[in-house]
C-alpha cells in the first residue's frame, strides 16, 4: 500500500517557557515517519505553534507524548495570552497531504481523541470535517469565551458541552482540546500599487465567499504603510476547488476598476506543490500536465513504497 | 551530510528481446537509494533508455551489474537498430539533482569509468562536461560513424581513440561505451495556431541559441499535421539560466509578428520543480517565493537527513 501523509499543526498553549517548549516539541524529533517542519512559539500569544508532516500512525504517536507534557505543565488558570485558547493542547487539525481521503482524516481525529482522553482524562470537541454537531463545526463556535467561561458552561448548558470525556467539566488546569481534520490552507496575499486601503477593503469583500466571490476564499483588506502599499490578504480553504490564479486574476479585474495594478504576491508558509502547479499550467498554457511529471514528486512517491 | 540525489539515464542498444530488457533494468529495481522512475523499449530504434534518481553509489553499483547483463547479452556486430549506437551500453551521463555540483558529477562520470572498464574492459569515451578533450565534448562526434565505422578508426586515428582503456580497440562485441555528465534537459514544445510550418521553423532558429536566440535552447520546428497546427520544439539544456516563461513569450511575441497565437505547450517528460516554480512565479508576481515553502519539497529534504 502506498505511504500515507498528513500535515497536523498542533496549537500549544505555551510561548514563554522555553525549557516547557523544549519539552513539548522533543517527541516530533528524531521519529521514523515524523517530519517537524518548523515550531513558532510567541510569546505574546503565549503560544506554540508546530508544523508536522508524516504518516498518520507516527504523528499520533508523537502528539499523545507532547499533549501529555502540556497538560502536566500547562495550568489555564494562570495562562495569559493575547490569543484565545480554551486548553493546554489547544487545537489539534488533521489534514491529508497524499494517499488518504478527508473521510479517512475525520476517522483519525475521532480515534486519536479517544485515545487522547483515555489516556490524559482531557475533554474534546471535535471541528470542521471531524464535527459531530451540525450546529458546531468552527473553531470560534468552540472556543467562544475561552477556558474562563466555558468551564462554567459545561456545567450546564449541553450546547458548549464536549464531545468525547466527561460531558460537565473541563480537565481542572488542562481544560479542553479541539481536535479536528480540514483542508490545507494555502494563504495568498496580493499587494496593490494603492495606498487607499478602501480599494483593498471593497476588493476584498468581493473576491471571498461571503461577498459573493469565490467560494473556497476568506479575505480582508490590509495596510502596508510601509511598503507604501495595500495587501487583499486570503485564506484558500480548498485550492483544488478555487485555483490561485483565478484568485489572482480576479483581484487584477477588479482593481483595473480603479486604474490599479498589481505590485506582487506573497504566498505566506507552506503550500502543496500542486496548487503551483495548477496555476502554472494554466499561465504557460501546458496540455496534460501530469504532477507525476515533476522529479521530486516522483521520487517522493518511489520512496514512500520502496519503504512500505 | 544532507543525502545527494542524481538523475542517470543509461542507454542500452537492445529494444527488442524482452528477457534481456528485463534482466538488464533487474539490478535497478528494490535497491536502497536506487530509484526506477521508468524504463522505454523500443524495438525499432533496438534500444533501451532507463530513468533513475537517486544516490550515486547505489546508482554506479546497478549500473555496474545491469551493464554487465548488456555487455554478456549483445553483439554489436549482429545489432541493427534506426537509432546510432556505439555499444552494448550506449551512453550513461550522470545529471546533478540535489547537494551535489555539476563538479561532482564529472568526478563521479571518471570514477565510474574506470570501475566500468576495470571490470568489462569496454572502453569509455567522456562526454559533454566530463570531456577531458575541448575538440570532443558532443556525443555526436563520438558516435559519428557509429561502432561500424569506430572499431575500425580507432586502430589508427587518434582523435577517434577512448579515453579510458585499451586505446586502439573496441570491446570485440560490447563496442565502445560513452559516459558524462550534463545538466537536467527540459523538452518544452509550444504549439501555433497554424498550419505553416515555415512559421515554426522561423521561430525556432530565432528562439535558439545557433540562431541568436536564447543561450542554452536548441529547437525546431515540428508539422503537427494530425492536430493541425504547428509546434516549436525546444530543449532547455540549463532550465536555471532560461527560465521557460522566457522561451513561451519570446514565441508569444515572434508569432505576433503573423498574427499567430499560442493553442498550448508540452512538457514532454520529467520536469524539476524548480524549472515550474520558477515560471509560476513570474506570472503570479510571487515575490520572495523559496521552493522549501514547498511541502513536498521540504519533506523530500527532511527525509534525506533524517536517512543520512
Amino acid at each position: 500500500m502506498a505511504r500515507q501523509l498528513i500535515e497536523c499543526v498542533p496549537n500549544f498553549s505555551e510561548g514563554r517557557r522555553q525549557d516547557v517548549i523544549e519539552a513539548i516539541v522533543a517527541p516530533f524529533k528524531n521519529r521514523k515517519g515524523c517530519y517537524l517542519f518548523d515550531y513558532r512559539a510567541d510569546q505574546d500569544h503565549n503560544r506554540l505553534v508546530v508544523s508536522l508532516v508524516g504518516e498518520p500512525q507516527a504523528i499520533c504517536d508523537a502528539l499523545l507524548e507532547a499533549s501529555r507534557v502540556a497538560v502536566e505543565n500547562i495550568d489555564l488558570n494562570t495562562h495569559q495570552g493575547a490569543h484565545p485558547r480554551l486548553g493546554a493542547v489547544d487545537v489539534i487539525p488533521f489534514t491529508p497531504v497524499k494517499n488518504i481521503t478527508m473521510d479517512e482524516c475525520v476517522e483519525l481525529a475521532h480515534s486519536f481523541a479517544k485515545r487522547f482522553n483515555d489516556a490524559l482524562d482531557v475533554p474534546v470537541f471535535f471541528y470542521e470535517a471531524a464535527s459531530v454537531r451540525p450546529d458546531r463545526t468552527r473553531l470560534e463556535q468552540i472556543r467562544k469565551g475561552q477556558y474562563e467561561a466555558l468551564k462554567e458552561l459545561v456545567k450546564t448548558d449541553p450546547s458548549r458541552q464536549p464531545d468525547v470525556g466527561t460531558k460537565d467539566r473541563l480537565h481542572p488546569t488542562a481544560g479542553g482540546t479541539v481536535i479536528g481534520a480540514r483542508k490545507f490552507l494555502v494563504a495568498y496575499n496580493v499587494n496593490l500599487n494603492t495606498t487607499n486601503k478602501a480599494i483593498a477593503d471593497a476588493i476584498a469583500k468581493r473576491v471571498r465567499a461571503s461577498g459573493g466571490g469565490f467560494a473556497c476564499v476568506k479575505g480582508m483588506g490590509v495596510d502596508l504603510k510601509e511598503k507604501g502599499l495595500v495587501q487583499v490578504s486570503m485564506n484558500i480553504v480548498d485550492y483544488e476547488k478555487t485555483a490561485m490564479y483565478r484568485t489572482l486574476e480576479f483581484i487584477r479585474m477588479e482593481a483595473a476598476r480603479w486604474g490599479v495594478t498589481v505590485n506582487g504576491t506573497e504566498v505566506y508558509g507552506m503550500i502543496p506543490a500542486g496548487a503551483l502547479l495548477d496555476s502554472a499550467a494554466y499561465y504557460m498554457q501546458i496540455d496534460d500536465f501530469q504532477n507525476e511529471q515533476v522529479l521530486e514528486l516522483k521520487l517522493l512517491e518511489l520512496m514512500g513504497e520502496q519503504e512500505a
